[in-house]
């Protein structure tokens, strides 16, 4: 039932698959006379899109998108915007040799569950290209989050078991791991360029650092700031867990070590992240993400068919070995979203 | 904005704060003719309450439940269950010296900032309180899950540094901490007076396992499963991180080792912990929570007051030195709530 | 599944039936800092309740409120109000005589059908109770709007066959049927005491006006603010039709005659009741509601049983002959309710 | 705030206006494995389309559909469905003569209000072009509908002040005015040829009956199904008023004659319209709505424009004299997108 939509006020609905005819986003309660053209969407989404380097997929996806209501002469009108990108006509003959094969790690076995159809043809609605119409979305959100001196930042600390020694983001869009620190992402390169060519693949760490958000925005008690960014970046398919401030560090600590106690110029620390009793502090909101390894990787692994019977399987096909750079533009799309939202629901509050 | 519902079809609503008459939940969506009565559900809440062993707060609280409405003759009517739990008369006065004192790692601040509101006696909404309302409404939605052969177990595998070695579940229940290991709840038990003695605090991590789970819940792409357990969890006020499966473990390891591969008798392993695509598996679902040492210390701590003057704080009062053994039944009740409302979803979709 | 809430951002969920412990609603998005008493939400309950006069049911319900949270100091918190009426003791042996018959025009059939639950004590969830929770919820909205200059007014303009023939707003609460013309007021008392004698009952029409209402609310395409009214109202047991500005009426002009062309004093007439497009105009919003005759009658009736065998039913006790007098209050909560929504969600639109 | 959704569980959104690219509709929550191609719903939309008969607007629009997403080998796949329908190039010269004013009768005030944009090309968002993204969804919601025996009809029953005199189904299809009556139909016709040459417009009364609709249906005690039948009708731009079963004609009635008494073969009447409750009885559904005259005639009207100035206008261009024959799919639409969402919302009740 009905979990394509997100948001309670500036609210999206996406639909598509990767072997369809496109995929998209309708979104409804956006503020009206935002100035917005198409480029602003589209420069977030070719930080999104596939062979951005070698070590992302070579595949070619068409990403360009397309605006077909809620704005007029340039700015937003207030109805919903509905924006699309098409699909590139798919070969389906790639897909034949595993049409009735489950994937490790896939979703191929729990779609089959729960619709009853075997859409073999890519991974369907679980594929990553969902994910361009959720930072198609996130672009227009960003927009009027800059108004409000919102900055979101997302950026990779950990891959394929190096870990960045510092946080410059200054770096960030400068080398191909997006990480925060430039040496480490190059052993980072170094060793996802070997997993791939083993036919395996890497996982990582993903932080996100929102600064110049607002004080007093969540709702609780069941749709707290950190509650709704956890459901936001968990809705991701390669998420695996989430923490914020301190987060799994926290467990070992003293309440008197934990505590974020305050002077007169504010608070002295953010052990929190940035939020208490998921409401946010003023300070910056921080958390991470584990992405696990990309489960299509060209190794034979076991697996069974549609009809139980025990196979082999080697997923052809051009994946990327570790999917970090190109799901940082979506974690910070699926902040902005949830920001936004929180922006919009405190103003109603207090109205 | 209304942050106070939670679940779609069994969707319940709550109300109350520490100070206030009482807390309580409306529970609307509860299927017809299931059998309950006030034992079933004060059950659950006695395991939640206040000064069960040496180890949690001593304070006194009125946890008996009182049904409002919503059964006939034992049974479930499927009109909406309103359920309260009234508070014992408050002594404001225990509040008064901190009356205009921001307690670090507490909510003074934040509900400051987003109601406008200084509401002192008490944590008001932000109070462990509230999740009493939740445990109620989990214990319904256990009685329709166990008729579907759900079973959901939570219990304390760290507290304050000391790991539990094994995972016997038969020992949860015999043990103040709520520990999978005696012997490591022995030593928990041990480390948390001597902290308690300090005047300080320990953290902890909670595993939950749901078995019997069917495959094919969870309402992709925002609704994953993962996604809204990870939301409710973290909507309780001192979980700061949640992790499935392998969790953050994850993200070291190669596409080849984390993909659970299957043969004709199914998964082979369960490192993703339940779910794909945000979809069950059928497999068992675990996930383990961050839980914050506990915010109120009696070691004074550095503070402002509401007009921003520096001042030393120390919140006397009786307080949980670690909440775990307490939050355990509030995270089974989180977990069967989401799952409830999901296998309805599931219904809803397929008819 | 869930039908018990209402409103998107000051959103209220209700709970309780005639022959249970109380009836109550939690309100939440209520806006911080705005002052409410008891007081303020029992002077509504009051208007609503029976025994108020001789041409309303003599029977006696406790209508006191009881404000369990969500106050501070004489001030809202901006956190959920929970409120609750607690039944009196109801006898239950009134009903035994018709325990398992299904009395005409009642929900009885229609419950049975819909949980598979046989709750023949009154009427259940199905019982006119139910609205003093919605009355207490709209006694809160109408606090705030009053503070934007709204102002509600409902009342009688016919019934039992005879109509206002002029519309003095001044004389609502002086005559027993809250009509807007005294003389007519008096034939329809004369009228419906007369058939109350026969055993029968009569129905009308209500009007509703809300003055002072900002241009701009509504919310297209679906929940317009004509739309949100009429289901508003339509959710009322009573209510088979409702209509706006002309209603009806307007089908047999022309458009020329029917649009309201404006110049420059503004809108020249009103025929459109307040809206155009969905969205408020400034005008007043004028719609009127068709209220059923009562169905509980003591004159006989044929109906069946709950095995399918024909029975005569008397339907004994003591109903209000004309709901008219007593479903006032109630439309002005519900109207209330849609239009403090609205003013929040143009707020949060506009941020 | 995100009023272009409709629908619990069958969950519809929608985008678009008369100017842009196009109109389009997400449906999430089609119960997967239905049947489905572009025709079963290019079908409802040609009935919904301009210029279908000289008494309809001979204004040209592309109605042609796109299915984007969600459809797999021929069957509904369980995931959003994406259909869009193009605009054809719009000389939007045909619109500078009324740039600057308010159109009476039309939503150009209100919207100007509510969002501070002024689009004067065509009515953007309040276009009756709008519509016909509900009408494709509701084709949809109708295939699955028919295989649970659903079928719904709608048709004129008064235009133009004609009222029909009987009740033939089988003739609506066969006369301009999609009317029960062909004799009365040919009178609305020239009626309403005389009204267009006058540069004047008619309304009328649309009915709609759905039978086979299962006992149960509606959710107490908001979302009964009166009213969300209510609010889907009244969300049309064009409707002022509807009613069901007898609607404003029980006013005056007494409750013995009024209730619908049953015998051993069921209900003896059906003065409710298929609902008590707010619960469907299984009876056939009946409901009739208000519909406008065009706001939109070639007559010289009083109006002012944006800066407040008294002006005289005539909206040249090509429009419906009558709405009535093209809202009858819409109304049908509406109907089926209502009870599809009842429909799974009592199997997830129950389940």
């Amino acid at each position: 039932m009905s979990g394509s939509s997100f948001g309670k006020i500036f609210k999206i609905s996406t639909f598509g698959e990767s072997h369809g005819k496109g995929v998209g986003v309708i979104i409804d309660g956006v503020t009206p006379g935002i100035e917005i053209d198409a480029a602003d969407i589209q420069f977030q989404l070719n930080r999104r899109k596939p062979g951005q380097s070698d070590i992302t997929t070579p595949r070619k996806e068409s990403d360009q998108i397309h605006i077909l209501s809620g704005v007029f002469e340039g700015k937003t009108t207030g109805t919903p915007m509905g924006l699309v990108l098409y699909n590139k006509d798919q070969i389906s003959s790639d897909y034949n040799a595993i049409k009735d094969l489950f994937r490790p790690g896939h979703a191929d076995f729990t779609y089959l569950q729960k619709y009853g159809i075997r859409d073999h043809k890519g991974s369907g609605r679980a594929s990553g290209r969902e994910t361009s119409a959720r930072v198609a979305a996130g672009a227009v959100a960003m927009k009027i989050l800059k108004e409000k001196g919102v900055q979101i930042t997302a950026y990779t600390i950990k891959a394929a078991g190096i870990s960045c020694e510092n946080r410059d983001l200054s770096v960030i869009e400068h080398n191909k791991m997006r990480a925060c620190d430039s040496q480490a992402a190059a052993k980072m390169e170094q060793k996802i360029r070997a997993l791939a060519e083993e036919g395996d693949s890497a996982g990582g760490i993903i932080e996100c650092i929102a600064t110049g958000v607002a004080p007093g925005l969540g709702e609780p008690v069941f749709e707290k700031i950190d509650a709704e960014l956890a459901r936001a970046v968990m809705s991701l398919g390669a998420v695996k867990a989430v923490e914020f401030g301190l987060g799994f560090a926290c467990v070992d600590m003293k309440g008197s070590e934990h505590n974020d106690s305050m002077d007169s110029q504010g608070f002295k620390t953010n052990n929190a992240g940035g939020m208490i009793g998921g409401i946010t502090t003023g300070e910056d909101i921080i958390f991470r993400i584990a992405v696990k390894p990309t489960s299509s990787i060209s190794k034979p692994q076991n697996t069974v068919d549609v009809s139980g019977e025990e196979q082999i399987i080697r997923t052809e096909g051009r994946h990327d070995p570790c999917i970090c750079p190109r799901i940082v533009p979506v974690v910070e799309a699926m902040t902005a979203l949830v920001l936004i939202d929180m922006y919009k629901r405190e103003a109603a509050l207090l109205s």
